[in-house]
C-alpha cells in the first residue's frame, strides 16, 4: 500500500465521515449478533409439525413417545437418525431435549461435581485451578459456561486446519488442562473445519490429566454454503478409540438449526463408558427427554439423505445471503488493507479481522449506524480479544437487500475507524 | 386383637402359605412401582397434537415459537395458563422443558454451586456439612438429587396434614439446614395435602440459615380423585410474602400428569429475585425451552377451565383403579391388625404400612407373585426406611380388574410376612 501525506490521510477521514454519517441519516436497523435462522428457513420444516399422525406414537423398538417409559437415551430410531452427525455408531449416541448447549454445560457440571472415568475424582476438588484449552476465535457461549464454574480458559490460536496443535499439545501435558473446547466443522465464527491431521493429533497427543475430555461440538455437521465443496470433519470417537483415548471425546450435536431452533433434538456421542456415566447423572436429572419431538425428527427427517436434501434448502436460501456480505465487502474495502474476512463453505458466521485495537470501535459505529454486531470481544475467553480486531457477524436472519446495505454500513464503520491507521509518510501500518 | 396359641398361627400361618403359593402359580405380572399414566390417560391429550396449524406458531407477545428468540422465562402465554397451578402472578413462573425434576435438580444444583440471593455465596463453600428437611415417606427422586450432591437428609415424620412442624421448627434453626423438600398436595405417597397453619408455619418459621429454601413440589397440584372434596394446598409464595421471608419458596410443577409424561412443560415460580436468579444461571445452559410444546399446551388446554375439565376426564379413569385397591385390601386385610392403607383424594399413590420389620419381605413376597412396588426403602432418604414398614404402590398403569388381582396378590403377601409377628399367648404385638 502506497504512503499517505497526513493532508491524504485528513482528506480519505473526512470522506469516511461523511460516507459514515449518510449512512447513519438512513435510520437502517438488522441485528446480526447471533445465528438466527430467517423465517423462511423455519417454513422448510413445517413437514415436522405435520408428521404428527395422533394413532402412531409407537418408536420402532416398541417405547410410547408419550408416556414416561423409554430412559434417558432418547429413542432408538432418533439414535440411528442422527449417528452420522457424530460420527458414531447409534448405540454410542444419546437423543435428548432441545439444547445441546444445555447437554455441554450438564456434562461440565457433571465433570466438575463428581469426575468422569478414568479421573482422580471431581474436578472441583483438584489442588490445582481447572483449566480448559479454548481455540478462539471461538463460541461465546461454551466459554462462559467454563467462566460460570470459575475454569482457567488459556486461548488457542486458530489456523487455516484448526488450532494450532504445537500450542494445543504443550498446554495439554500441563495436568491443571482437563480439557478443550472446539467448533470443528465450519467452525464458530471462523468456518474453518479441522483438518485430519488436526483431528488425529486431538486424538493421539499425550495430556498431563488422565481424564482430558475434548468437547466438541459439531454444530455445523452438515450445514454446507457449497452446492459441492462439502467438507465433513473425520469422527473424532474413531480417531481416539485408533489412538487408544476412547474415552476423550465428548461429541454434541443438535437440529437447532436443521429443523427449529426452539423445538429441535440434541444429541451426545462418546465411548461406552463416558455414555453409561452420562447417563447415569442424567438419570439423576430426569425421567427422560421429550419423545414425542424425536419421534417427529424421525418420521420428518427418515434418513440421512432426507437430512441432506432438507439442508440444501437451507443452502439455497442462506449461500445468496453470505454471497451479498462478502461481495458488498469486496467492493467497499477490497484492497483498503483495513480488513479480512471468511468466506465460509459452511456455517453461520462470517468472521472479520479489522485494524488492531479496532474492532471495538467499529462495533459502536456500526451499533450508532443501526447494526448490531456480536459484542467485539465475546468470540474470546473472558469476551477479551487480546488483539481487539476480531468480529463476528450472523447474516442468515435478514433479507439479501438488508445484508446487502448491513454490509455497506459496515464496511464505512471499519472506513472511519481505520482512518487513523491508514499508513502516512511518516508512519506505516498494515 | 385376640390372643392366638401358637398352634392357631401355625394354622394361619400354613394357611397364608397355601392362599400365597396358589396366587404365585397363577403367573400374574405387574408394574405398580411407578406413577405411570394408562395408555387411555395419554389418549385423552390426542387435542395436544392435533392443536398443531402450521399457519400459526406466534404467540401473544409476539415471539415466533419455532426459532431462537424468546429466552429462558418461556412464552408469556403458558405462564399465564399455568400460574394457578404454583399459586404466583404469572410474572414470577418459569415455563421450561418437559421435567419439574430437571428444574429442581438444576435449582439445587445452581444453589450448591453459585449461592442463591440472600445467602453468603455457594453451599458447596460452606464451612458445615449442608443439611436438607425432608418428610418422609416422601418422592424417592427428590432425595436422589441431595445424595448425588452429598447434602445430608434429615427424615421429618409426616401427619395427617403435613410434616411434624415442631420437628421441622427445630432442625430448620440449625444453620446447617439450608433447605426442605415438600410435595404438598396429595403427597407423595402419603396423598396428604399441607393445611393451611402447616404452610403458614413453613413461611413464618425461623431458619438458622438466611437463604433457607423450601423446594415445593405441586406435582399434584389439580389431580383430584374425587368428584367434589377438591383439597388445595394454599400459596406458599403468598404465605412467605406475608411473613416477610419472599425468597423461601422454590415452587413446582408440570404437566406430566394433565397431558403427555413423555412431552409435558414443567414449571417453576418464586420471587421476582429468585426468578433473576434462576434465569440468569438457566441462560447459562440453554438458549430456550422448547416453545413449540409450550404453544400447543396453551392451544389445547385454553385456561384453568379447560384444565379443570380435562382432569376429571383423568379422575374418570383413575377413581376405579384406587376404588379397586382399597376395596380388595379392606375384604383381605380388614380387621387383621397387619397393615394400614391410604385412600388418597387424589395424587398418584397408595401409601400402605405393613407391620415393622415387614416392608422389604412384603416386597419380596409380592415381586415373586410377579407384582413389582416401589422398593420397599425408597420412600426414605438414602433408601432406609427406619421402621421397614412402608410400601408405595402406583395403581395408574394397570385395568381394574389386574389392580384388583394385583391387591389380592399383595394381601397375601402382607398376611404371609406377618404370621410371624401375629399375636400368640406368649407375645402380643400390634
Amino acid at each position: 500500500m502506497e504512503m499517505l501525506s497526513n493532508q491524504a490521510r485528513r482528506v480519505l477521514k473526512s470522506e469516511a465521515e461523511s460516507r459514515y454519517q449518510a449512512f447513519v441519516s438512513r435510520g437502517f436497523k438488522i441485528d446480526l449478533s447471533r445465528g438466527n435462522p430467517a423465517p423462511e428457513q423455519l417454513d422448510l420444516s413445517r413437514g415436522l409439525l405435520e408428521a404428527i399422525d395422533c394413532d402412531d406414537f409407537v418408536s420402532s423398538d416398541g417405547v410410547d413417545c408419550r408416556g414416561y417409559a423409554g430412559g434417558v437415551l432418547g429413542i432408538t430410531d432418533a439414535r440411528h437418525l442422527f449417528a452420522p452427525l457424530l460420527g458414531a455408531p447409534p448405540d454410542l449416541v444419546i437423543a435428548a431435549g432441545n439444547s445441546s448447549l444445555a447437554l455441554m454445560h450438564d456434562a461440565l457440571t457433571f465433570a466438575y461435581l463428581h469426575g468422569v472415568p478414568g479421573g482422580a475424582g471431581p474436578w472441583i476438588k483438584s489442588d490445582k485451578p481447572v483449566a480448559f484449552l479454548c481455540p478462539a476465535p471461538g463460541y461465546d457461549r461454551h466459554f462462559r459456561i467454563c467462566e460460570t464454574l470459575g475454569i482457567q480458559m488459556i486461548p488457542i490460536p486458530m489456523g487455516p486446519d484448526g488450532p494450532d496443535m504445537d500450542v494445543v499439545e504443550h498446554h495439554a501435558a500441563n495436568p491443571a488442562v482437563r480439557g478443550m473446547w472446539s467448533v470443528p466443522q465450519y467452525s464458530n465464527p471462523t468456518g474453518v473445519t479441522y483438518s485430519s491431521s488436526v483431528v488425529d493429533r486431538i486424538a493421539a497427543m499425550k495430556t498431563g490429566s488422565p481424564d482430558f475430555r475434548v468437547f466438541w461440538d459439531n454444530a455445523y455437521a452438515v450445514h454446507d454454503l457449497t452446492e459441492t465443496e462439502h467438507e465433513r470433519v473425520s469422527s473424532l470417537i474413531d480417531a481416539c478409540k485408533q489412538a487408544e483415548h476412547p474415552n476423550r471425546p465428548f461429541v454434541f450435536a443438535s437440529t437447532s438449526k436443521i429443523t427449529l431452533p426452539g423445538a429441535g433434538v440434541a444429541l451426545f456421542a462418546s465411548s461406552a463408558e463416558n455414555l453409561a456415566w452420562f447417563a447415569q447423572h442424567m438419570n439423576r436429572r430426569t425421567i427422560g427427554p421429550n419423545k414425542i419431538n424425536q419421534f417427529l425428527h424421525v418420521k420428518f427427517l427418515k434418513d440421512m439423505g432426507g437430512i441432506e436434501s432438507h439442508m440444501s434448502r437451507h443452502r439455497a436460501l442462506l449461500q445468496p445471503k453470505f454471497e451479498a456480505i462478502t461481495s458488498t465487502f469486496t467492493k467497499h474495502l477490497g484492497g483498503k488493507n483495513v480488513a479480512t474476512w471468511t468466506e465460509p463453505r459452511g456455517g453461520y458466521f462470517i468472521s472479520i479481522d479489522v485494524l488492531q485495537g479496532r474492532a471495538r470501535r467499529v462495533a459502536a459505529l456500526a451499533l450508532d449506524a443501526g447494526i448490531r454486531l456480536t459484542p467485539a470481544g465475546a468470540t474470546f475467553p473472558y469476551g477479551r480479544d487480546p488483539a481487539d480486531k476480531n468480529l463476528r457477524i450472523g447474516p442468515s436472519g435478514g433479507t439479501v437487500e438488508e445484508l446487502r446495505l448491513a454490509a455497506e454500513g459496515l464496511s464505512l464503520a471499519i472506513l472511519l475507524a481505520s482512518t487513523d491507521d491508514l499508513p502516512t509518510a511518516h508512519s506505516g501500518t498494515a
